[in-house]
Formats: structure tokens, sequence, C-alpha cells
């Protein structure tokens, strides 16, 4: 069945051939649905017939969000120590321990609730398509747990058994990096497609260079590919080792030197931004002008998990990113949907090219422009057309 | 009728007879409604019997938000000046003459429309009170207007004449303020509670401290009330002009000094912060520690206006005013409450104290704090109790 989705006030397509800008824009615009895919694109005045018809009376539609960083498997509340660290407390990923014991004593059923009603928030907020960690179980059957529930709900997995050592693995970091790159991949990997590790020598919780190097070389070995949580605490090693070993994305990327600058700039990895976790830690904010002006690919995302980040909102992001990282509306857009896409090594979302999957984010406004101007207005959602279900 | 409203996990009531804390938290509430006032508080498990019931299923309930600063009465678009303001432009007020132009050009339809859908978008977000603002029309007959329409929709509508001179008066501001204080107080102060002034001596479109008195004695002695847009862009007479005339509120609050700070303290008027604007204009956000820490009461507000801040969002100025300016987030709920009341002198709203409005904001979530702890995510709204009807 087809749909003829109208009254396209402003189109972002993220195709320079459909339309101007950066963003591949084009007004008064029309698209077609057919069979979940975009199957024309063109001006409102030319739309060919379909067997449906919705009218979006003017709105700005984009490519749904793409949020390539998230952790929403997992139990527990910590607004308790949100409220304590805005009173001081500084942040250094030791808090993840409580949403580990929280995680590993809830039900399956109980995770599965929270899971899907976080991804209904998401696509609330224009998000249609999120990639899912791990890493608030570790422990061999609690990680491939994880993994098999978020299966349930995205094929973008990602297994972050290199999280942080667990408190029963303390003082024995070696210990953990063997069982994380032995049995515990190895029930991870069914339900994973990427790898991830936490590399951050400033931690006392998280993993080195060293040790990140093994995590990734396992996974690739089992067949997984590359992501790294890199230099979110420090000017660390993680962004050079994501772009040597073509990891798809260095996330973080808030203290960057010339060298990791030129890194990005030079490799395939994508820069991917999380501001909001600077807005909840009180956190210097990443240099997204550096990156862009220097040529590196950058992407926003959530990072959306109960400790250094529990916003779900890319528009959020995206105002953030303009306020606060230098970008324009129109970057920060970009960033967040085919920026995201990037990241994920997908070319069937983040634009909405011919072909492309039919995921879009209506906005309650005329232009993708009032994501920024208008900062913590809920103006996004997904929108469901008919031939999509 | 009466509704019993159980299921609430935590209750905010802001009376320390009912709870605990700052905001009298209690758990495992319930509430009762009857004839639009609330009726009874107590635990949910000594509930009364009602006519009708309504369960909020865990979630956290407080006073609805009471937003003590708006100007949503206007026509027209400026994302294209906050994108340029994005890229580096200054904001001097000046852009505010575009909207001028379109509002007089508007309908009354046309702005009644824009009026309640922006209305609505607030209470879809918490908000329960919203104090309207005149101030693009700026002729007698376009400032009568403006307050006729937001009479429709509040009973907390402000004159603000004195918003800008308007282009027409360029060099002649004393013939605008004749104008103001003469024939257009007169037409209208028949729609208005209050009269407000834009007193900035730093901006070359609003009005020094001799002009300000100038205006605010002609509204009293015309029956409104006093509020003042004070010290925004420089440590100007605004707030000790706003203390010494006992205006109920000095919005912005911005630029302070030490006899600023100690006026606020020793005086009436409430100190009301507007983060939204200093987070849409990229200005240094004001000092909420410093005025709590000197015993000034301090309130929350949006400043919802198409220039210098189009966010709608409570929840969002919350989350600023905890991230940027040293507040708790237990603060920071006051004051959108309990403090925007008091900029209002209502002692009906911003509290659930028995015989109060029943005006209930809940959240999709357990507790006040995610209003922070969740930044951009859409957790709030206005309950509809059938006794409101």
């Amino acid at each position: 069945m087809s749909t003829l989705v109208t009254g396209i006030g402003e189109l972002v397509t993220n195709d320079l051939s459909l339309g101007s800008g950066l963003l591949g824009v084009r007004t008064d615009a029309a698209l077609v649905v057919d069979g979940g895919t975009v199957a024309w694109v063109g001006d409102g005045s030319d739309a060919p017939a379909a067997d449906d018809r919705v009218d979006v009376g003017g709105r700005a539609v984009l490519p749904g969000f793409v949020d390539s960083h998230s952790h929403l498997v997992f139990a527990g509340d910590r607004a308790a120590e949100f409220e304590a660290r805005m009173s001081g407390e500084p942040y250094d990923g030791g808090g993840i321990a409580s949403t580990v014991r929280a995680t590993r004593a809830a039900s399956d059923d109980e995770l599965r609730l929270r899971l899907a009603r976080l991804v209904a928030e998401l696509r609330a907020q224009g998000t249609t398509t999120v990639e899912v960690k791990s890493g608030y179980g570790l422990t061999v059957d609690d990680e491939a747990r994880a993994l098999r529930l978020a299966a349930e709900v995205t094929g973008e997995t990602t297994f972050l058994g290199a999280h942080v050592v667990p408190p029963e693995y303390a003082g024995r970091t070696d210990d953990y990096v063997a069982l994380v790159t032995g049995p515990m991949l190895a029930a991870a990997a069914p339900f994973a497609r990427w790898i991830d590790v936490f590399c951050e020598p400033a931690s006392p919780h998280a993993f080195d260079g060293a040790a990140a190097r093994t995590v990734l070389g396992a996974g690739r070995a089992a067949g997984l590919d590359l992501r790294v949580h890199a230099n979110q605490l420090s000017a660390g090693p993680g962004v050079r080792l994501a772009v040597e070993l073509g990891a798809a994305s260095a996330d973080h990327c808030t203290h960057l030197t010339d060298a990791d600058v030129d890194a990005l700039a030079s490799g395939s990895t994508v820069a991917t931004l999380l501001p909001g976790v600077e807005f909840s830690t009180r956190s210097p904010y990443p240099d997204a002008r550096r990156l862009l002006d220097a040529g590196a690919t950058v992407a926003l995302a959530t990072d959306c998990n109960p400790g250094s980040c529990f916003t779900s909102s890319m528009p959020f992001c995206i105002a953030l990113a303009v306020r606060e990282m230098g970008m324009t509306p129109a970057e920060a857009v970009a960033a967040a949907t085919a920026g995201g896409a990037a990241a994920l090594r997908r070319t069937d979302v983040g634009h909405l090219g011919v072909g492309a999957r039919a995921d879009l984010a209506v906005l309650d406004a005329p232009s993708y422009r009032h994501l920024a101007y208008r900062p913590g207005v809920p103006l996004a959602r997904a929108l469901d057309v008919g031939s999509l279900t």
C-alpha cells in the first residue's frame, strides 16, 4: 500500500539532489511511501496518486533522528546521585555499579517493560533508529540477557561488557578483560552487531588503551564491528585507537588533542558527541566547531542512561549543540540524522532520498530551525505512515 | 462533583504542614478535588470516598507550574534572527520591531489562534497559570487589542506599552512615554492587571530609570500593580526601582550589584529569573544561588517570546536553573510553582494545600527530581480532573 504525505511546509531530505543547502531542504513538498520506503519526493503540486493520504498541515518533516548511542537496558534510579552531583560531587563513572546491582536483580519482564517505555519515549520525540548497549550486567549471563532483550527492539545492539570493571573484579582488570573477551563475548555475540569499550585511563573504573585494544580485537575476531567510548574525561588514547582500528564511531570526544582531531578528520571514524552528558555532569562541552572545521564527520546522540545523562531527547541535544558547541541549526540537525546514520554505517536511514527507509519525524513547527529556536518544547514526533504498519 | 486522585507516588504540596522538606513532599498520597479546589490531602490508605476517581499509577504530582512572565500575543517568526545570533550577532532587543510589524498586520483571529496554540502547548507541559504581556502593538489600538485577547485566556494580563520605543518614535522617547502613560494606558487599563516596563539604559531601544519611574507611576495611578523588566543586559537601575516602588517582581536580574541583591533580599519584590533567555541569547546566567543565599524570593519563568527566548517549557527552565544557576532540584521546582505564585501575588495557586485551586501537574516519573534529571524529556502535563471542567 502506498501513502502520499502532503502539506509538508519544509522537507529536510539530507539529499542534495532533492533540495538545497546542507540539509537538502525543499518547501511545499510531498513524498510517497510505498512498502516502507520512500518511493517519490517532489513538489506538492506534482504529487502522484496513492492508496492513502496524510496531510501534515504545513509542518516540517525530517528524517527520523538516528540515536547512535544509548544504554536503555537497566533497572534502578539514580536521581539521588544526580542531585548530589549538582551539589558538587564529581562524575567518574563509579555510580554505574549501583545500576549494575539493580539490573542484575531485575526480572526479564521488568527490563523489557522499562526498555519498551524508553523506546516509546524516544519515538514520541522523533527518534526512529536507536542503538542500545549492554553494560549493566557484567556477568556472562547478564550481558547476554541484556543483548537478547535489546535485540527484541533494535538491530543496532552493542556488547559493552567492558563498560566498567565490576566490584567483584576490583583490582583484577586483566582477569575481567579475559572474561569479557572469552566466555562473555561468546555468549553475547549472537545478539550483538557491535562491540564497545569505555576507554578512559582517567577513571579507576574503566579501561586503558591496551585493555581497550584487547577487547576490540577480540570483538572483531568474533565478527562484531567496533565503536569506542573515547576521550570523555581526559585526552586519552581512545580516539586514536578507534581511528587506527577503523571503528565506526568514537563517542564523547570531549577532550581532544590536535592529533585526535587530525585522526578523526583523516579517518573513517565518526565523532559522536553526547552533549546531554556534559549538561548532566556539569562538564565542559566538546568543541564541535573544531571538528567540523577540520573536516571530521560529526554525529549527535543522547547517551540515554540512568547515570551520566538520562535524557532521551534528540531535540534537546540539537539545542545544546547549537548553544554550546558552535554548531549551526542545520549542522546539528544533520548530525542528529545523517551523522547518526554514518556512525552506525547505515545508508538506509538518516535521509529521505528515494529508496530510503520511510522513517519520518514531523515537527509542530514550520522549520527544522525551531528545534534549536524552541529548546525544551516537545515539537518532534515520529510519524506513523499507514504503509509502515 | 468531587474527584479522588489516588496512586500519587510522590506529592509536592509546597505546604510544610502536609509534607517534608522545602517542597512539603509526601509519598503514597491521595488528594480530593471538589468544586475546582483541593478539599483533602493525605495518605492513600486514608482516602475518603468521592464521586469520581483518577489513579495516576505511582507518578509524581506537583502544583501546576506558574509561568509569571510571557509574551504570547504576537505574529511572525524570528527563527532566522535566532540563527544569525547563534552565528555571533549580539542581542540588544532591536529585533522586537520585526515582531511589532507582523503583530500590527495580523487579524484578531490570527493572534487569537496563535495565542490559543501557545497556551495549549504550555498546559501540555504542566503549566496551569500564565501571565501574558502586551508589548508588540505599541499603538493605542494595538496594545488594547493585545490585552483584550490576552484577557480571554488569563486574568494575569500585563500592559507593556513600554517594551521598546517603536520605530516611528525613534529619538523621541519622551513623546512615546507621554503616549504610553496617556491614551495608551487609558485604553489598555480595562484589560490589564499589571503594568511593566523594559528598564534597560544599555539598550538603545528600551527605557532608562527616569522613564521607567514615570511609566510605573502612571500605571499605579490607573490602578495597575507593578512588575519590571530589570537588569537584563546591564546592572542598571531597574531592580532598585522595582523594590523601591514595591513591584511584585523584578524580572531577568541577570546583572546584579551587591546593592541590588540586598534590595531584593530586604524588600517584598520577587526576583524572577528567565534562564531560557540566557540559553537562547548565549548570555551569562543570573546567579540564583547568590539571591537565595541572601534571602531573596526567587521565581522561574519562561519569558516565552519569539525573539530572545521561544521556549514554553517550565521543565526546561528548571533543568537550566539546576545546571547553570546553582539551584537544587527542589529549589528550582519551588521557584517554578510557589515562586511564580509569589511573583503574581497569588495565594490560590503554586501549592496544594486545602483550599488551593486544584491545578495539578503530573509527571511521567516517580519524583520531581526527574524534571532536572531528565532534561528535555516531556515528562510533565497538566492533569485534567473531572471536577475542573
